[in-house]
């Protein structure tokens, strides 16, 4: 290890506290972005964000986007020094993460306020902050912020050309980013992006994640009477949309698990037997994976391990029911409408347009004439899956194990992060997935965290990726 | 027509904004059963009517019921003069009807406030007073107490004797009613019990409701991980119980449309060719009974009608779905727990214990390792079945053909009221279902109603069933 990586790693050690009141900071601002109502915090979330670069030697701005709803402003910052740095040839990164994060419902199950952080030990005595979004996705962006203040305040200057492209819709159908990126190309090329959205296999094993699954997220109503029917006087004779709706999502899987759409396995390929290998290894069996949440065995797909179901094959999953009467008691209706959030999640070679067409010419065949079906997108993208030969990837992968002590490994990850596939789709260039995040984090949960061990590994493993990059 | 009953009937004529006003003041009393907020307002309506059957010369008393929840008081009234009258051996009879309403979600699809009872004209001329409870069961009820009135206003008695058995439970379970009943069978036993709670087939046809659907409202709760997760990481390999559920519900009706359960259909008799063809006549086709509410054709068990599907087929219908993400635009969960309330209706022959349990059974044989389901009962009855030789039944179709100058007709009745089959059940005697309510009254949805020729016919109707019934 050089020198001058030593002086920097110093200066994180004897930093935690700021950079830890910093990421409070930015916790304590709901930016939900898919609720209208907390539009001007994600504006605010953004404001705080620019000026943190602009306080780190950066150019920022807010960037407006308005191709799609909600609009929430892109974050985009440049290093005043990166000229001078590409003309002598060096490397360029473009940093991406979001600011925003997931709704807190239901908010019963908070033990502490979602957007109060707060620092809290473990059973297992690990050190965590409490907050929504302090993993999804706060916590890591803050990770890469912290070691670029690190390498400026020690050196004056980032090993490497460092531009931003913060997002505010990540959680709420991010339509804007790909419009966003193709308009602003030439702003926003380099050479390879660096993604933190991820999470590790266990706690101490780095990993670079080189395949997502994308999604296809889809709400249907079906609307049947004119309004609500009693269940005495029209049960059986009305036409009951809670019950079709449960008939249509019903025929969705085949007793096998399998997604019976017409066509959703076309483009999908078998994992290869090296890989499976090396993810039993990190997962031995189902429960490895699910008893932290209280399951046992793998429920989808028959033929596959929990982690196989996960990491690289598609799925159908209901996020969201609703119909009729859902207070206490009883009350003898049959609903006018019912509706339904499902969504699809997709395998490289899969396409997401196709497959929402499929879904819905599906949904359209299965309705009697008495019944209508209304649909509204939230978001649609493909798998994704590094390419292997990336000239970046070794040096990430060496980085990481230099910092955990521990050989970094390839793994892939079930969620959905469609700026992977945007970047390489609008600007041509590979994007490396590192994350710090843990199983149990709890993200999109109440009682969301992110370990202190995460931050400050996280803002270590970046001061190392950064010279590491350097040419 | 006697001179003595022409007397009571102009009475009813001339009175008619007072008794108007007098079911505005009970419509005002928001006594939702099945909302524990409520309670009061229960205990408000039940005061309010004993006070009322006082004013009429009756002894009436509000009496405890604590079997179940929610426990919301009797009232039961005897005329002062029934002994005399039994002495003397008069009929008496027993009238039975309900003061709890149905809750009022949705509160914004009503034009008014539901408990601010307003007088409208309907589009086709009709004047109508809207108010939860109008129709089902207050206005209705309101139309026996009046007819009493008028007999004690003008000739001091009735015409036979007269008690009263108003119920605070029939929306939320009602399983009080049966153990009250068997507990004062002394009390309440009579000749014949007049029940008021169901609608006529069309404006001007009255009729005597001679069969009801029993029901088995259950209520289903699906558990499996131990937090909502991310449906990216855990999508494919965990258990999700909105989709169990959906699969459970729609595995119990097959292609045909008919119940799956075992031995559902045990103990269902086909209709009798004459009754079918009678309803025919009343409803020639499917549209008739469902075009007033936006649908045409009769969705449920094939190879019957829209009508014989309601009157005399049992079904299962979905009433209420809850489960994850409910709220605007989406999140990518996959829900912890899912819920939903079920019934069946149940035709004479069939057994609601047994169905319940096989109901309990099925659902228990398709729970993984992984879920657990939480049941809750949310009633049982069975169906019901008028004896065609009662000596009370020709009286009263006579009495009501004067009245409405058409012939009056036995219907069967979708819905539930447990109260006839309970009164056969504990006393030993038969109930007559006669009722002024008409299908587009909007029970149990917003914005119910109850035509002011229901509620004048409805009483002037009574006037003469008193009449026909003394000895």
């Amino acid at each position: 290890m050089s020198e001058k990586m030593a002086e920097v790693l110093r200066y994180v050690e004897s930093n935690g506290d700021a950079a830890l009141e910093r990421l409070c900071d930015l916790l304590r601002i709901p930016s939900i972005s898919t609720q209208k109502h907390h539009s001007a915090d994600c504006r605010k979330a953004a404001g705080w964000l620019a000026d943190e670069l602009r306080g780190l030697g950066f150019t920022a701005s807010l960037r407006e986007v308005s191709w799609a709803e909600p609009g929430h402003p892109m974050v985009v910052g440049h290093d005043e020094a990166n000229e001078e740095k590409l003309q002598s040839g060096q490397t360029h990164v473009l940093f991406y993460g979001h600011y925003d994060v997931q709704p807190t419902d239901p908010e019963v199950l908070w033990n502490t306020d979602p957007f109060k952080p707060c620092l809290k030990e473990t059973d297992d005595g690990r050190k965590v902050i409490v907050a929504r979004g302090a993993s999804d996705d706060k916590g890591q962006v803050m990770t890469f912020i912290e070691a670029c203040r690190a390498w400026k305040a020690v050196h004056g200057e980032l090993p490497v050309a460092v531009s931003f492209l913060l997002e505010g819709e990540e959680e709420s159908g991010g339509e804007n980013l790909l419009p966003f990126l193709k308009a602003n190309l030439e702003e926003l090329k380099a050479d390879v992006a660096l993604i933190c959205d991820t999470a590790m296999p266990d706690r101490k094993t780095p990993a670079i994640t080189t395949s997502l699954r994308g999604t296809v997220a889809e709400e249907i109503e079906l609307v049947a009477a004119c309004q609500d029917l009693h269940s005495g006087m029209y049960g059986n004779a009305a036409a009951n949309p809670a019950f079709l709706l449960c008939q249509i999502i019903s025929g969705l899987r085949d007793e096998k698990g399998r997604v019976t759409l017409p066509g959703f396995y076309d483009g999908v390929t078998e994992p290869d037997e090296q890989v499976r290998a090396q993810w039993r290894a990190l997962y031995p069996d189902d429960a490895a994976l699910l008893e932290g949440v209280g399951l046992s065995q793998a429920a989808g797909e028959r033929g596959f391990s929990a982690i196989e179901q996960t990491w690289c094959r598609p799925s159908f999953e209901v996020n969201g029911l609703t119909g009729g009467y859902q207070d206490d008691g009883f009350k003898t209706i049959i609903p006018a409408r019912a509706s339904a959030k499902l969504s699809f999640r997709l395998v490289p070679g899969q396409d997401p347009l196709k497959i929402r067409e499929a879904f819905r010419a599906y949904v359209r065949a299965a309705l009697p004439e008495d019944v209508d079906a209304v649909f509204t997108s939230h978001g649609a993208s493909p798998g994704f899956a590094v390419n292997g030969e990336s000239p970046f990837l070794l040096a990430t992968l060496e980085a990481l194990s230099s910092e955990w002590g521990q050989r970094a490994v390839m793994t892939g990850c079930g969620g959905s992060i469609p700026v992977a596939e945007e970047i390489r789709e609008a600007l041509g260039m590979d994007a490396l997935m590192v994350g710090f995040a843990q199983a149990d984090d709890r993200i999109h949960s109440p009682n969301e965290q992110y370990g202190l061990d995460s931050f400050f590994h996280g803002i270590r493993s970046w001061v190392r990726i950064l010279a590491a990059l350097a040419r």
